[in-house]
């Protein structure tokens, strides 16, 4: 009945995970050492302190949650959210529509503030909302993963704290991709994932909260719902002066993520940024020389490490990439929800995120897409590509 | 800033996590593929029916959760129980308290049937328990992980069924250590921790559930309060005819599962079972020959894979485990809630589980105390040990 692992060889260029370095990996090979050692209790140092750095915040409750990003946005809205309380969630793709789901189950009002997939939140209509009540977050998606879309934050953070309400952001596909700057924009609780920009695998939720929103926390009236997240105990774990157990913290994922930050540490925050949008901006304009429509019209709210377009007319969305997965190895992500069988979705994250990938999936794409009777000029994705590959 | 990781090599003879294979910590480091790839997709059907194998199960709702093993506990709770349900917890450890408070944030109305801490639950209890309302389930910790109690199991599954119930263990300290035979001994759901008797990392909970607590939950007229948890969403990606995304499987966990599993398949459950059944033994007639007392007096109701003793008059808690931690890189546990500051616990789990870490930790610890002015027959621990070894 057992089978050896045998996994393929692919190339990640899907909406997460990412491919991670070779030292990543290897971190998480590391034996493992107890959750209450205290060599361990100095590296849960160290990553908070490296996770400070990628979030732009001197936060003290910074922490990856032992679960997945899922459970991030999970963990912002029960530990900050008591049932009756009323949430602004604007919703412009699939997380949005998610942290409708969250937050109504921990017990919100939830208002909707709504934008068509592929556009920005527009600010007019969070404060338009945020008149008709009083509410005490506003929860918004910062680069959201079903649609490409990078949303500007400053206004709508704006917005919130002068209605006195909290400030709540999704930064799982931004985190390590594009500058986060919590203090300065006034992020008052954010939560990402490790299996994007940061190159690790799967398997851990940073989070950041200051000191108004843990203020917020450790004053409810009502116990957190969920035991497993409930930030009360764990921040005993994560910073408490005598370390409490709460649980068995996933060692390995810890490992990897420590490393994982350190490559960002030592590339150089403003470096990495660089990459992903000089690179993105590189993929884009190859898919556009290809006659492709990117997704996004706006080119200022254009992810650079995520990029989505149009299925071209008469291709079969799962035709392309299983062909892509199948004759190169290379993974890119389809759409979802509304957007399910319309859209391509690309990631250039983390490791992933090297010009090597950025012409191998264009000359791959044009190859298959030619063989299926779509015409392009031939070789004009690379030339684009190269343009602004050159431009550095 | 950054310094590289450099953890200090450990024996971990804890009450977990324990000591992983060289080729589960290996599979770890294998690159990462996508979690809808149809390549992970197979290995997800290979590690539950790797599961089933453990668990003595044929159910078909048998996956790990992507979570530490206190969020299985979660994960039961919140999707069988619904506001306003009758429950019984049986406690006599910290996990049943844990399992208490996380019933109660899930709205359940929790009757408690108690035991003194180091004693098994009398059935009896739960029968005169059962018979004063009407209970969607009875909630047992199989092996209780502050303790070192190993509670039978038939006796109060069949008062369980017989009263309507639903029967649901916490079997994280057994899993792979002790047989659990669900299907034999009518358990209707169970969860567990990867990172005792598994040996693999912490970082997963493996979850299984019968037809009759499928239906319960697929049936349910509230949602599940936790998303993130929610198995009428996760069944579809680990089970359904098509695979529908709800969040981003950590890959690298699965992976060393998956061989963490193997391995076990390999050796043979049953070889797996006395090992742990013999070493056990040897340890305890070897602790018990150092003049120490055990905490669990009925030898049936002692652990195989976890021993609790406590800690001579006069002896300081800290001092000798932090010796074991500094002089010989090894790691015991103390106790936890009531017993701390007043018992050991030493894990001979998985891969830890062998014969040297039996010898190695006698040793060790008669050295330390002895060194601390503690009286005992000097020698005679590792001549215990030994009888018990060379039986077999």
């Amino acid at each position: 009945m057992y089978r050896p692992l045998d996994p393929p060889s692919r190339i990640l260029l899907g909406p997460g995970p990412s491919d991670c370095h070779p030292k990543t990996l290897l971190a998480q090979a590391i034996p493992v050492i107890g959750h209450m050692d205290p060599a361990f209790v100095a590296i849960m140092n160290e990553v908070a302190e490296l996770l400070r750095e990628v979030y732009g915040t001197q936060n003290k409750l910074t922490l990856p949650m032992s679960a997945t990003g899922s459970a991030g946005m999970e963990t912002v809205t029960v530990n900050l959210i008591e049932p009756g309380d009323n949430v602004i969630v604007c919703v412009n793709g699939l997380f949005g529509e998610r942290w409708v789901d969250v937050a109504t189950r921990a017990g919100a009002n939830v208002t909707v503030v709504e934008a068509p997939w592929g556009e920005a939140i527009d600010p007019a209509d969070v404060e338009a909302a945020i008149k008709q009540g009083s509410f005490k977050a506003v929860c918004l998606v910062y680069a959201e993963t079903s649609t490409g879309v990078r949303q500007p934050l400053e206004d709508i953070a704006k917005i919130a704290h002068d209605h006195g309400a909290l400030f709540v952001t999704d930064c799982v596909t931004a985190i390590g991709g594009i500058p986060i700057e919590a203090d300065k924009v006034g992020i008052d609780a954010a939560y990402a994932g490790t299996q994007k920009c940061l190159s690790a695998p799967p398997g851990l939720a940073p989070v950041t909260f200051n000191q108004r929103a843990l203020d917020i926390i450790m004053n409810r009236k009502t116990k957190v719902q969920s035991w497993y997240l409930d930030l009360t105990m764990i921040a005993q774990y994560w910073g408490g002066t005598k370390r409490a157990y709460h649980h068995t913290a996933p060692i390995s994922n810890v490992f990897g993520l420590h490393q994982a930050l350190g490559l960002i540490h030592e590339e150089g925050l403003e470096n990495v940024f660089l990459r992903h949008a000089t690179l993105g901006k590189a993929l884009q304009k190859g898919l556009e020389a290809m006659g492709l429509k990117l997704l996004v019209k706006n080119p200022e709210h254009r992810l650079p490490n995520l990029t989505t377009f149009l299925i071209p007319e008469g291709i079969d969305d799962a035709t392309v990439r299983s062909q892509l997965l199948s004759q190169y190895g290379i993974e890119i992500g389809g759409g979802l929800g509304s957007l399910s069988g319309k859209i391509w979705r690309i990631g250039l994250m983390g490791h992933s995120c090297r010009a090597r990938n950025v012409i191998m999936v264009l000359g791959a794409l044009e190859t298959i897409l030619t063989e299926l009777g779509y015409k392009c000029d031939k070789g004009a994705s690379l030339a684009a590509a190269q343009e602004v590959l050159a431009e550095k």
